[in-house]
């Protein structure tokens, strides 16, 4: 049996998620991906996604590793192939055999998201489901200033949503940048991995510092305390877009 | 009766065009834009719009002008009021009272549309709404050359689609662009008015060209030739935008 990595693009809008989850019928990507895959396989096959993006979010470089028990498409020609199969807010980037035991969601080492503002004071119909539309004026240097507190190891429990437990809390961001194209926010967060919907909390927690609710020195306090209540709201999906997994 | 100008952006994704179309039922700009703006006004308001994009077709400077009977809100406070009525993919951008006689269609002197290409091997899941997937190579420079030769005042009548009757084929294109910033070519085109689908037909024209199917001196006798079938085909609307409209 092969084993082969494929990167993925799609606009999470009509998903409730990447993952499959049983007996819901809900439209999966990853449900979109094996229908695909199955087909150009002749038969079942299954894949494993490096990260499980929420209903509404998005992707630009997501992975997935797959073992056909059956394959007879070259490598060249899987991602045209496999295009022609999926639905079209669903797009095969790249294809690559890899070694055996490459596996896309445990070897991950570094992942890459943004979340994208849209700030100005009318909504913009192309924007709407790829960014949160945030009308008033914000402070984006005050949020640069708090967005370097986030960089380096942590115990990030303060981010982390309820909802799916883990071993541990203490997660590294390598980078945490902010990028200013009227009428375009774009942060971007690069890290070792993320806790449940810790980069919608944190990006909460700086739009909170940039409307001027929060001072960006209060960040350490928030981490240090490792209670949910202290950091920002949630921000919704539509903003967040994961870009890249390396390996 | 005041008179109002409106500068509205739409997602065209989900309408059969601009402009209403009796008794057959079908999602339009103009009814949601009159669906708005009557429960606004409280009483019936009919809107006269710049120009009847196309099914697919959007707008980011699509203005239209209305006349209610019946208004009670300041003009500084009609755009955020209208948002909140509107459905997501449709925004009112701009509003001002303008003089009785401002007819945004009749007193339309210079309209501004734009034509995403993407250009890649692989399509984009986000792009899909708003460009054509070319993904072959195209090459830019003989496009720019064919584009050279559309400007100015010619007769049109080789680019117009059949269905709209107009008095004269005649229209000036004061600037054809062409802008690549990869994968994305963006044709923008600034004349003093369009025949029916007569910027899709250029854009088939520059892509013929862009891909070496058709020689960029072959233009002038296209246009001198003043028939349909010797231009090349009506790209497909998802990629059309209306910029901007001037009066």
């Amino acid at each position: 049996m092969p084993n082969y990595k494929l990167t993925v693009a799609y606009d999470g809008s009509a998903y409730c998620g990447y993952q499959k989850q049983k007996g819901r019928g809900l439209p999966t990507v990853q449900e979109a991906l094996e229908s695909g895959l199955s087909k150009l396989a002749g038969t079942q096959v299954k894949v494993v996604g490096a990260g499980r993006t929420d209903a509404g979010v998005h992707a630009r470089g997501q992975v997935v590793n797959f073992r056909p028990v059956k394959w007879a498409v070259p490598e060249n020609r899987i991602v045209v192939a496999l295009n022609s199969l999926l639905p079209q807010d669903v797009a095969a980037i790249e294809a690559q055999e890899v070694p055996q035991q490459f596996h896309a969601q445990r070897d991950a080492r570094v992942k890459t998201y943004s979340y994208t503002i849209y700030n100005r004071a009318v909504p913009s119909p192309f924007w709407r489901l790829y960014s949160l539309w945030v009308p008033q004026a914000v402070n984006i240097n005050l949020m640069q200033q708090a967005a370097a507190f986030f960089q380096g190891q942590h115990d990030f429990a303060s981010f982390q949503a309820a909802g799916r437990p883990v071993k541990s809390t203490v997660r590294t961001i390598y980078a945490l940048d902010i990028e200013y194209d009227s009428p375009l926010i774009r942060i971007v967060v690069r890290g070792d991995g993320f806790l449940y919907k810790m980069v919608r909390t944190i990006v909460g927690t700086l739009l909170k510092v940039g409307s001027v609710h929060l001072a960006p020195a209060k960040i350490p306090q928030i981490i240090a305390s490792r209670t949910r209540h202290s950091a920002g709201p949630t921000a919704p999906s539509q903003g967040l877009c994961l870009e890249k997994v390396e390996y």
